[in-house]
């Protein structure tokens, strides 16, 4: 079951710059700054409400992030919602229709699992759901 | 002072079939449809947590919606975030640097004053700001 949104990731060419925009308009620090190396990218994260925004800066032309920011420009880059039991909705979401973009979950940023859905399934939007992983 | 993420605007072609479809990623109905006509789109909104996702399709090829699909495709449109002041924080991004898209709040979907900040503004981020009207 989806809880409610984790957080919104944000592409961005340069993250330093973006931290110092993001803190101006919300009016707050990142609480956390985190290289997800198997990912190719730098993150920071804003909490806001009950919910975060996460900046990514790609490390590498060949990166998800980089090819997004080439293709599309700086911007909304994904919107994560989060499960209490991630390899559960993956099922429910594949026999709904859902393609995902992985068969397992993977360790992402802020202590998460995650998985995403292909935007191709969710009108243009690349979906992800994330687990905090406990312990 | 922003409070939280109110929600997250997604562009879509038919409302009809995304209503759908988030119906089965989000596990709920959505609990508002409207149609705003200054803006020339029909909406839904579906409630997670503490904030919403709105669901956005224009009604004229020449309203904000259709003109970004047309260059973007379907997918994320804008963030939303929820202040108690909206006039005030205006007055407080302007002074911050940030490039508003109007003067003054408009009348917005689901009883909301809205103002949007400029997408150069904010790293490629189409930014909303709202107040929920009161009485």
């Amino acid at each position: 079951m989806i809880k409610k949104i984790e957080h919104i990731g944000i592409a961005v060419r340069n993250i330093e710059q973006a931290n110092d925009l993001y803190s101006n308009l919300l009016g707050i620090k990142p609480y956390k700054s985190e290289e997800v190396q198997s990912e190719m990218v730098l993150t920071s994260f804003f909490k806001t409400g009950d919910s975060k925004v996460e900046l990514l800066e790609g490390k590498s032309p060949d990166c998800a992030i980089s090819k997004f920011i080439e293709k599309k420009g700086e911007g909304l880059h994904h919107i994560a919602f989060e499960v209490d039991d991630i390899v559960a909705e993956m099922e429910n979401l594949k026999k709904l229709g859902f393609t995902l973009l992985s068969e397992q979950p993977k360790r992402g940023a802020d202590n998460k699992l995650i998985c995403f859905v292909h935007p191709k399934s969710a009108n243009g939007v690349l979906v992800e759901l994330c687990q905090e992983i406990i312990g």
